[in-house]
């Protein structure tokens, strides 16, 4: 074990004139393209940039712009779900695309813990950043009053419903659940239940009303199991509380494909084959519904759109364009594979 | 279709001085907690920062003490990789909780295109970071240029083969690789192939030198496929190549789960049974391991360790301390399974 170098202190626009035997404000002048320098001055300057490594300051350049050609992209989930989670890397690459089309630099910033939704406000209340994609926000969800509070232009996936007005990209979650319910049932299931999943989000909560939508009286809450979070393990335990409670059960609708190929593996377990003696639908279209075996029919998330959309909702703000009132809802149609 | 309000315009010092009544100086002394403010003066300018809803502005703050408190998590992948990839998201999580003990704001900065690459080298030499974090870097990385010339303290997440004396933290994939690939061979196995990945980067070519090394003078080129990533796609195309080559291989060494995942599709497809006929091993002891039919046999790499091991380097580096020389290796078990 022997010590590196320390940190390398950094060339200032002194150092570039006192190399170049120039003023500073002749350098300045150099530096932000401006009029009114000799050919020769400047061919000495550019000569002492490259020798002493200046690179312009442009933390110091935000100051004065008001301008850091970045935008947050903040993700609030917890850290298993965060690595579960089938979308969030398609939002975050759509939107890290569409931000780079338009010359932004995307930050993405993880919330995990209390500490981090304050470190994360300071952060955002410190001018890094000249606009916020949220996804997965909650109710109430503090970082929401802080972009609030700073007029930060702002973008939501999906949306808190604490926060109808403010710009965001979604799916129908209820429509699309309505839809696929429906699909199912038309297959001839008579006992058809659901594993509702993150009832504290919109998308889970809205997830559950479709499904009741679609089963309107014939809606049994004993067919229902709630589990807290879009995942495999959840979707095991979920569907063996369901065989428990219903061992007549036919038909299940998991709220994502992560918790139908969990509910799967406790079908497996139990016996059951798919789709013959129970038809299983997911929620996502991700990598999940073509690797499992039956390979599941699901309803398509359009994660990438939702990422562009909301990257394009915070660059039109930034235009000092006007966004749409009430969000933009993707079209997600159903895929119907092998599951059910 | 309505506007929403545009952009707020954020309230400045001189707002509160004029809502408060008193001057800028006087404003700036409270809201940089410094002595000589009367008591009525120091409420009134409280009330009026509430009122207007100042926050003050760090990106200023950090020109001044020169210090932005966060630090960037490169990610260097094309977007397909980034979304299969079973240990970034570990990582990323790993360095984000070591970095938020010290009060360090993670902010991750995906490099997907040339024009990503010039972004993000702006980015970093505009000071809105105190250092970085780069994962997957190749050789002759603009990026790794770009640290390099502008001093920032930086720790790598395995290491360019061309940039050997900055701190980095890593597993030895060619020890790793030997020692399983020996297993593979202590199970009787008599024609062992490769589908190496990934062999522009340390990692994939440290695990194909790994593998020459266990077989030795037994060693046959026509056994080992190449493919371009550690996808399952990429595993499908190279197990099909080596059957095609060799139909009688009975053992095959993958570079990730990932690619041995495909591997499993590929051999299942041509009738062969795992490990019946064909003993199978991967690398990652990734969620793939777990939910591969058969689980897989593989070598457990520590993603969320090193992560934090990255963290700890930017962190000493920030605090003036020593770094180790020559990098810290992690330990990597083997776990066997069913799959070999």
């Amino acid at each position: 074990m022997v010590s590196v170098p320390a940190r390398r202190k950094r060339a200032t626009i002194h150092d570039v004139a006192v190399e170049a035997g120039v003023s500073r404000g002749t350098v300045s002048r150099v530096v932000n393209d401006e009029p009114y320098v000799s050919a020769s001055a400047r061919a000495a300057i550019e000569a002492a940039i490259e020798k002493v490594g200046y690179v312009p300051n442009n933390a110091a350049r935000s100051l004065v712009m008001q301008r850091s050609q970045a935008v947050g992209f903040i993700v609030h989930e917890p850290h298993s779900l965060f690595l579960e989670d089938p979308n969030i890397g398609e939002i975050l690459l759509g939107a890290n695309t569409a931000l780079s089309d338009a010359d932004y630099q995307m930050v993405c910033l993880i919330i995990d813990s209390e500490r981090d939704t304050a470190r994360v406000a300071r952060y955002l209340s410190g001018g890094f950043v000249d606009g916020v994609i949220i996804v997965s926000a909650r109710q109430h969800d503090p970082i929401t009053r802080v972009v609030e509070k700073l007029g930060l232009p702002t973008a939501f996936v999906g949306h808190p419903p604490d926060l109808r007005d403010l710009p965001f990209v979604g799916i129908d979650n209820r429509r699309s659940a309505r839809d696929l319910t429906e699909r199912l049932l038309a297959t001839g299931r008579q006992r058809v239940g659901m594993i509702a999943a993150a009832l504290d989000r919109d998308s889970g909560a809205d997830r559950l009303a479709g499904f009741t939508d679609a089963l309107g009286e014939r809606f049994d809450p004993a067919l229902v199991a709630s589990v807290p979070l879009y995942a495999y393990a959840a979707g095991v335990e979920g569907m063996r509380e369901l065989l428990h409670r219903s061992p007549d059960i036919d038909g299940v609708f998991a709220a994502s494909d992560a918790v139908a190929a969990g509910a799967l593996e406790a079908l497996r377990d139990a016996g059951r084959s798919v789709p013959g003696d129970v038809g299983v639908v997911g929620f996502d279209d991700s990598a999940w519904a073509r690797r499992t075996q039956p390979p599941l029919s699901t309803v398509h998330q359009p994660a990438s759109g939702l990422g562009a959309g909301a990257a394009e909702l915070v660059l039109q703000q930034l235009r000092g364009e006007a966004t749409p009132v009430g969000g933009l809802l993707l079209h997600t149609p159903i895929v119907w594979r092998a599951s059910a």
